[in-house]
């Protein structure tokens, strides 16, 4: 995780497919393609929070920084989550700064936040000094699709260890009234996501967001998005196996 | 689960068992034997949103519909039994209208509500029309058994989008002090009963109920009652090894 | 278990129903209608090792003492039932006496057996004495339901620390050429299966049989077998399902 | 559990330890080592509803009383334990006398609290009166671990049906600022720490902690503090392992 | 699985992706990409039967034809596949025509062979009629990849009830000595490849094997194989993870 | 694994200890205490495949070298112990050499063996390079366990591709009529158990043995054993779960 970090430090993007599928050797074998980072879906994924610890513990060793994305923006969600060993987790369809707020808290110890101390997992490689660095190494990331939310962002961004935004393009669109989709071509809402960058950026904050083609994914980076998630095992697995099929 | 649309909106009555151990060859056995459908409680059953997958898996294909009883009316609860192929979800212990009301929206996506985007399982065989058909598909039912749902049924029922009610008569009994017991003979409770049915047709919603026996689920048939749960696997597996034990 | 061996030991004839639903909740609810024993069944059911474990978890304290059928007759999948704290355990499909032979002998320590140590669960209650005592607790039990054990069937009486035979009637009926079937009416049959249970219990050993209905289940007891399984909780399930459907 | 309550009645004190491996084998042989109680911990631990039913069922029958700490103190995660066979219920990082309220709520059938009906495990061998003695039997207990705990300490002591209260040392001290640590030293928090035991006493409340070395123990029974938690199952592994190791 | 059987009776060519991930989801997104069979892969797949039949129950009804690869040519593990609702079992690295034979006898029922009764799933949908329909329902493949069956295949293929033959390039090019590799160029493995189509067909059986490429598979269709196996679960996810990320 | 490898390379003395505990968890916590090996244990452990599955991919990338042993010398198991990424597998209980021929074969790709190809897991790493390495990293260990065994010793160690032999002194005191124990003090015994290390050292293989007490396990280092397992999972959490409770 220590390596994600710093490339962010160094203001690189980094890419990242998401974990829909129940099984941490689906998982296994997607951190050894190669790519940097892979985020546990526990929102819209079939994984629950015991498949999510393999899959975590699968993913350790392999060089590809395990995120996991929360069922809910929910304090003991983010606990469990940390308890287990992840370090960077998104909070979907947060609703404003008081929910985010809320969640930053709980996953900070004291006396920048609330987090129950518990680390079953999380503290085994570095027991003694974990209360002490936890902090420093946990990148709460708030999700930014919802009205309310986008309405909030700079105080969002304004809270002290907030690690980054993450822009989930179809239901913000779907929630300004845009229809769904993934790579907004909306000049507004084009604008809005952009500017969305701007102000993560100028805030110190990282800036992420999902896309659905390589190409999207480049003008994302080129406005100054650092997270960017593409693809997923279902959908690679899905249109592998459709296009496997149709060659024949 | 269009059967069960259809068979609703020609104004038939259909019965369905509870489903609450935690093992999808229990449900397959149950749904050959004939139901036209189940109830996966994820309640009071013993079964997790990780069985409940493979549950709603092994439904598929039987002709029988899976419905989902939520844990608790959550947004979360209600989008991921969505997102893995529920389309007929009942939130249970509803306090009122405006919880009913977030369940509700949670269970459509925009502009009638604000589920997030991400049918995992839900669009696998309708990936490119399912954002458009969901919102028709899914059937929102809320449980009327606290007084507070009681209080709200008119604005419950007026809720655009809202499937139905369904009343949980152990529950509702004991709240308005009657104390436990399934099929309801005290003659004031039996009349609230009565009236939940009439009114929900009223507003054109589907009504539904759990009886405790055929006799009983008959007479709320009459009363109006449409879905009409009753019996469970477990209770089914206690009775019958009861009974054939003793009949050695 | 010692209940059990009790009771066999004043010549009582003990019922037990199937489980071949993989769910310990399933097998806790049977136990807890009052069934002096249930049978695990990991050759037909679909049970595999870890459910086991976690039936004969849920089964311990209740009064109901856990019975495995094998997969197969296999030393190997004797000892593990054993480990994991089996102790009458059936093979099914032995072919003749040189199987039953390696299976007995998989099921006892050394000098009677050849047992591979390391009663991972079967210790924990007992861990000093175990070793000495595990001999005269466990009932090793072999199918006659092949022609071949059939053949075989006073040499596998003969042999030392046999707990008893069970037959299987379906297998061994078709395996005759009287085609399947349960409660066997066939004279010639009916003659062989009153036949075994003589010789058993000449030989001072248990004698067990499957059967589909309570009045066979009395007349196999006439007949001298004192294990008499009948049932199981997927056929509950099933008949109970149904019935309550056709109720409605 | 009724042992568990007597023992309490008597003003004896209780050790136990917590589960926080997905294993109910390690809690079985945890519980054959003569622990009278062991604390299945759903909010820092490993497990989950589904093998937490599974710890329960291992754990019934060894003479062991499973108490189940909760993942947050939310009705839905209290009814659920419940309904799975729970009867001393602990709720975590509870905000005050509010959330403690419905927390005990909702551990009580009516007329005292609003738990929902439908003890899918609990009343499997008590059935026809579990209704009547449920309330009885259950165990309500919050978590002093918050600002607002501590602040709401004698209207939370007051709440009609709550069993006890129980400190989180760690928790506690680090929300008052006195940073992490389990058995602590400092006069202040120590204070607060032997009030607490002397409040819920007076309260005819149980009162417990947690401690991290035998000789703390026996320190906080002397204060007054009856349900005394010590060590997991993970402490004792890596321990266990690390001077094993150390030994070679 | 008729429509299956009637395409081979038509002659035609089935194409078939083996499934290896443990995960009943990933097995039914392949189906509903169109595929007509899927092999469940017990040998060299990660899945087990508890597993497998998760993934049989979600295969049914999606139009989609599962057949299972045993982990071994044991009789146990062909029953316990039948049982659970597979119909064309393949055995893997058969020694010769004894071990093809014991593997055809526990697929069907005597007379024909000496499978045991107990469809627990299997039976489901067709109870009453499944005894007598069975033995023309399952269809037992053999594979072709050692010396030794090669050595039998004419016995093997005159075996009654067996289905048909399934080369594996891979293991029967090593075997020959011809070092590892899936579409063999070797013109003395072709010439044998193409050999045992012909022959297989010749004795009215069918011939399948496993390709690597689309190309490869249109020319063993041409020399009249007919299962037709290609990639896998594993090998669409590692390669359109590697194709995904080496776009960004 | 190449590190253990070396270790045996340079001659060094590996400590091990048992995991049988079906929980990935365990294991993780284990090898983060520092060991250098741990032994995955499918005979008398409570794991199964899928289990073993997910502990080997908690243990890559922690240090610590998992090493698997059978639950039968099988080849089916081997292979599918090697496919999922072990590289150091035990066969308990071999009767002979022949068994251990098979055995050995079964885990070395032709022309060496006739593993059967496939590494659904092992390969995920080197994926173009496995074929032609595997049959270097693989280390097959028979264990020398029964009268047959030791009879056999010598023509096993001369079995081309062995990697050692590993002592079970229990079962084999047992099977030579010593009767149960694990670090023996019988003369005879001892002389047995010394000469095989010497034989196996002669003959370039490694040996190994358990033992119970750290004293032991040095002098059996003395006299040239090279792996030497001590302890398991399920007795560290026995033996510390019992003085914790002691200490209070």
């Amino acid at each position: 995780m220590s390596t994600l970090r710093a490339r962010w430090a160094r203001d690189e993007t980094v890419h990242a497919c998401w974990l829909t599928l129940p099984d941490p050797l689906a998982a296994e074998i997607l951190a050894c393609q190669g790519w940097p980072a892979l985020v546990v879906d526990l929102q819209h994924g079939a994984l629950d929070d015991a498949i999510a610890l393999n899959v975590l513990q699968a993913l350790h060793g392999t060089g590809c920084a395990p995120l996991v994305r929360l069922p809910w923006p929910e304090p003991a969600a983010a606990m469990r989550a940390l308890d287990r060993g992840a370090e960077v987790v998104i909070a979907p369809m947060v609703a404003g700064v008081e929910q985010a707020a809320r969640f930053v808290a709980a996953c900070l110890y004291p006396p920048q936040g609330e987090r129950s101390w518990g680390p079953v997992r999380a503290g085994l490689e570095s027991a003694p000094t974990y209360a002490a660095e936890a902090n420093q190494r946990v990148v709460p990331i708030v999700q930014v699709e919802t009205v309310g939310a986008l309405a909030d962002l700079d105080a969002m961004l304004a809270l002290p260890g907030l690690g980054g935004v993450f822009v989930g393009p179809n239901d913000l669109g779907w929630a300004l009234g845009f229809g769904p989709g993934s790579d907004r071509e909306e000049p507004e809402l084009v604008a809005i996501i952009e500017d969305i960058a701007r102000r993560a950026r100028a805030a110190g904050r990282l800036a992420g967001i999902h896309c659905g083609t390589a190409t999207h994914a480049r003008r994302m980076a080129a406005v100054g998005y650092r997270l960017i998630t593409i693809g997923s095992d279902a959908s690679l697995l899905a249109q592998g196996g459709r296009s496997l099929l149709a060659s024949l």
